[in-house]
Parts: structure tokens; sequence; C-alpha cells
């Protein structure tokens, strides 16, 4: 369960345009700054052009520049808006579905539920919240949000 | 963002095993039930006994059986310890990171917390809670589980 390299992707051009308010970007600039492949770029740049997160222009002084405040992005949209694969198993989509029990399982119930609950995160936060600023403290440590196991239940 | 087949079809086997309580299964009666690949369930079935989930034997009687209750089997457990891929992003993983903004970066956090809370409803069920029972309910529809998307925030 890991989201694609192109949100992912998307995410670090939306984070790096945010950083630099008033400056319009080039392609080169964000690959460098990266250190990413500038074939993937291109078409996620296309992308966030035509869902209206950025804007670009042609030429000489051409760039991308974010299309709208950084508060009015909001994370749980973006990634429902560019993660091609959002159908947890093989139930969530009917058409493709082969299950023969899938009309009656549970199972699909809990993982709506939990896909709901981590939506429900993201749409907390908008890109302004997670811009990198100069004076920002380092990132929580991984420890600091390691998930419990229960291996098994005691009830 | 999706689970693997492999976390798929192991959830597959603790539901069929969870509903029929006190019978030997075969991987073929699992295979013939959900139509799906006889070398895939091998693998699947290996890596169940090997967790401790089930409790498989040889010879002409042999099959499986559920190793414990299914009110012990966690459900938030099961995904944690089968699911290969639970880096939503590549920063997740200090080790094979390239992003160089990574340390200063607060989308990981978020993530984090969206990882959880995905964890955190799934454990609060059990195997027990997700069986097909013969007086169970038609699943609810996919309109009751619809996740709203704010395109773009209002604040």
């Amino acid at each position: 369960m890991h989201l694609t390299r192109y949100t992912d992707y998307s995410l670090r051009v939306l984070i790096y345009l945010g950083a630099h308010p008033g400056k319009r970007a080039t392609i080169s600039q964000i690959t460098d700054h990266f250190g990413i492949s500038r074939n993937h770029l291109v078409k996620v740049v296309h992308n966030l052009a035509q869902l209206g997160y950025i804007i670009t222009t042609r030429g000489k002084s051409g760039g991308m520049v974010l299309a709208m405040e950084p508060e009015k992005i909001n994370l749980s949209a973006v990634v429902q808006r560019i993660e091609p694969h959002l159908d947890l198993l093989e139930c969530f989509d009917n058409q493709s579905n082969t299950c023969p029990i899938a009309m009656q399982c549970k199972l699909k119930g809990v993982f709506f539920q939990a896909k709901r609950s981590f939506m429900g995160v993201l749409n907390n936060y908008t890109l302004a919240d997670i811009l990198v600023s100069e004076d920002t403290q380092p990132a929580p440590s991984l420890s600091e949000h390691i998930i419990p196991i229960t291996l098994h239940s005691n009830n």
C-alpha cells in the first residue's frame, strides 16, 4: 500500500512552488532540486496544470506558478484527484471485481471506513500546512509515528 | 494506493476458514470457491502458516484450519504483517529515500498521521467481525461510503 511516484512528484512540485511564492519556476529547476527524472515531471506538470493547480507559460521567461494560494490546496483533494489507484481491494470496483462473496462480505465496509479515516486526516491539511520555511524545525522522528501492532486480540 | 493481491488473498483464506469452523479445508476448495490461481494461494497459505494464523497438515485427509479463534485475529495486525509495502511515500524509508527535503518536509508527518488513522480503524476489527454468516444482510452499498472531495479549501 503506497502512493504512486506520480502522486509523490505532484506533491513535490506543489511544495516547491509553494515555497517559492511569486517566482516562476522551470521544470529544470525542480528536477535539479529533487534529483528526479525530467520525463516524469513533464507529465506531472501537465496534469497539475489541467487540474487547475498551477499555471504554466511558455517562452524564454516561461515557467510555472501556483494557480491559487497554498491555503486553498487541500491535500485530500490532491491525492483523490491525482492518485490513480484508490481501490484498496479488488472488490472496491464492482465492474472488475471477481470475488464471489463481495456482496455479502463485511471486509469491504471495514476498508472503506479505514480509507475514509485516512482521507479525513489529509482533508485537515492544505499545502500551506506542509511548506518548508526557513525557520522550520526538523520534522518529527519516525519513532513518534510508530503504529502499535496488536498481534492477536485479547478479547 | 491499494493492497497487494497477496494481502487480499490472505484475507480471503482467513475468511473462508473462519466461515467453516471445525472443517479442514484444502487449497483446491479455496481456489474453487474464489476462482483464483492455485500458484498464488500456495505461497499465501505457506506464509499464513508461518505467521501462526493457520495450521496445515499433509496427507490424504490433510488441509488447513485456523490456528486460533477468529476473535483473536486482529485485522490491523494481519495487514501490517502481510502487506509488503506500507511505505506510503519514498521518504517513509530513510534507507532508500532520495528526496532532499525529507528531513524538513512536513508532508511525511501528515501521511504518517493518515496511515495511523487507517490502521486504527482496522485495529477495531477482528476476523470474527467480517465473517459472512448465512443470515448476513447484504453489505452496505458503495454510495454509503463515498468520500467527499473538497476541491479547494474555503479558508
